[in-house]
């Protein structure tokens, strides 16, 4: 089923494939995890398939909803056939309560609700940490312009609207999430990479279990239950 | 001379005391200096008196050209006099060209001319080593409106107007700098704080030599000799 050509890229969690096709190409799902800046590194059983699994009924509901993202199809359970894009090197942030980096940045408790919504932007360099920086700095770096900037934070707020309200028809508060985005070959900024518990944080709204990455990141257990409680509960919501 | 009552507040590098007016406060400059979030600690010669006069040559000059600021008036060698403020806790960063944390945190070379003004903003708090933060974090934190960061941008894009403009009629590149702004008991977001070598990154135009604060911290050596000299080309340019 697979149409891989040669390896163009691994990184961390997945490799991308040349297709026959220039302006496809096929990403592969590892189960492979690592945390801060790579300093852990480890494995998830499932997680790739998982991942791949909830990226696509994800990037699926987000094309239907008017959101454009680089997804085509799954090709198998670790495979999906992606549009070509050209990686913006910036991690978008959306963080509707406090936790992780930020929390530790400020100084502040994991778990508070921002009364507004709060975007960061890092930047996609593993030898620096991907560290936060700000517009002006993006611009400098000529990483993006102003005027793309904003059009990727409206494009990055649009799909944390769209998330917010999915996640809590699965009982979940989307505590956080990054994105990455990309440029077609006609320059139009779409949605990349991928969406999963990889990438958010997930946290049940009853009992406030973490249902996400950070379950491995901090030793928690039952990470491979995580990614398919996450799975379980998307597919059934979406009746796929 | 000195009005001084208790002190009020004591930093790394300035004293301030109480008067007997409410509304006013004695700033007392010390030599003593700090870098690196006070992990380097040291003293530099005539520093409190330098950046006392320096502080007060481009207040007054800022003050004429429309600025308000919280200076009312030097009172003797390592003192002044200024409006009581409550000071906004996000330190406003703005750079011309690259260096310092800036070019650490991008990885790139000192001495880039910037094709945009960078305005950072880091959050005051010593026991996080004064962290950069974005509008988001500081709306998060309480520590400013959106609205009230506007206008603190507009303030500080003024002022470096001016000071690019005065420190180039002095031979000087203004690189970089740091301001703190206050708000007044009317509310009023004034410039508060000091401006000097502790505070600016200046470099001699014809030998790039650097006549700030970087000579403590880099070690760098003739560092009471830099004050001075800001200070003698400042007196010179303004005829004080």
């Amino acid at each position: 089923m697979s149409q891989k050509l040669e390896m163009l890229y691994e990184g961390k969690a997945k490799q991308v494939f040349a297709t026959e096709n220039p302006e496809e190409v096929v990403v592969r799902f590892k189960d492979d995890a690592t945390a801060f800046n790579a300093q852990k590194r480890g494995s998830v059983d499932l997680k790739g398939e998982m991942n791949n699994a909830i990226t696509t009924l994800i990037f699926e509901y987000l094309n239907e909803k008017g959101i454009k993202t680089h997804f085509i199809k799954q090709l198998d359970e670790r495979e999906q056939l992606v549009k070509k894009v050209s990686i913006i090197p910036l991690e978008m942030v959306v963080r509707n309560y406090s936790a992780g980096s930020m929390a530790q940045r400020l100084g502040v408790e994991e778990g508070i609700k921002s009364p507004v919504t709060i975007f960061d932007i890092c930047y996609k360099k593993d030898e620096l940490g991907d560290p936060l920086i700000n517009d002006h700095h993006a611009v400098f770096l000529g990483a993006a312009t102003y005027e793309e900037l904003d059009e990727m934070y409206e494009l990055t707020s649009d799909i944390n609207d769209i998330l917010i309200d999915l996640f809590d028809k699965m009982n979940i508060i989307l505590v956080d999430f990054k994105i990455e985005l990309g440029k077609t070959s006609e320059g139009e900024i779409i949605l990349a990479d991928e969406i999963s518990p990889d990438t958010c944080r997930l946290w049940d709204k009853d009992t406030m279990k973490k249902l996400d990455k950070d379950r491995f990141r901090r030793d928690l257990g039952e990470v491979t239950e995580a990614y398919v409680e996450i799975y379980n509960r998307l597919k059934t919501l979406l009746n796929k």
